[in-house]
């Protein structure tokens, strides 16, 4: 899927956004929704999505969408510094197949990343424990600012 | 260096910002600079940073100086798939050593993607000659809207 084309209402995204099928929820608003990733690259690895805009990647997106996303982001990464106290963590956001991108509604990554510690690549990880995300989220939502 | 700490003043970014070491520009104004990666992932490697923020990681900047570079990265990236029509962009922005940040004064990086072309690893790169980054920065800024 090239970075032009039409957005897909049945992207796994928007299914978690209409609550057909779960998502472990951190945070949300009327704006955004902070879940963690059911394929964790390392602990605490978690998604910041836009629920007003159908952008499928940055060129898409409206600026005002942007600002309100990354902002999100920027939330959730202090939070995650505060609970899970990692050494590091990447923040990234992939537009197109061949950039690694699986899901065509606009996703920001934060994956937590600790010294000596190797994260798993994009796509190659396991299936999480719900209950173990559960917990995750709730150390990370208690730590909002 | 961990996620906390203090700005170090002779980081290569703000050597670059303060003109004592070369950069190959992009495009700039009052509050970003937007310059060619000089060790390039990719053709087109592209980096954006604050002018007047001292943020080391996401943790630190404040919104506002977030909103404007993340700003700037959206105008960058639509800049670089018209000159380049790549079948992807990577938006990434790494914090701490672990994650692998390397410049202690907060970037995005752009790295345009396409089929069947690896990606160099962040830090594997070889140092690009200047008058090709100096030509591509050329392509990408007259598709700036």
């Amino acid at each position: 899927m090239s970075l032009h084309g039409t957005y897909d209402p049945q992207n796994v995204f928007a299914k978690i956004l209409r609550g057909e099928i779960p998502g472990v929820t951190v945070w949300e608003d009327d704006q955004v929704y902070v879940f963690m990733d059911a394929f964790p690259q390392s602990e605490g690895h978690t998604l910041v999505i836009s629920k007003t805009s159908t952008a499928r990647n940055i060129l898409e997106m409206d600026a005002a969408d942007l600002a309100i996303v990354t902002a999100a982001v920027q939330r959730t990464a202090r939070a995650i510094d505060k609970a899970l106290s990692p050494d590091g963590l990447v923040v990234t956001q992939f537009n197109g197949t061949p950039a690694g991108q699986t899901v065509f509604h606009l996703h920001f990554h934060i994956i937590p990343r600790w010294e000596n510690k190797a994260m798993t690549g994009h796509g190659q990880s396991c299936m999480a424990e719900p209950a173990e995300l559960k917990a995750l989220a709730e150390r990370i939502r208690s730590n909002l600012s």
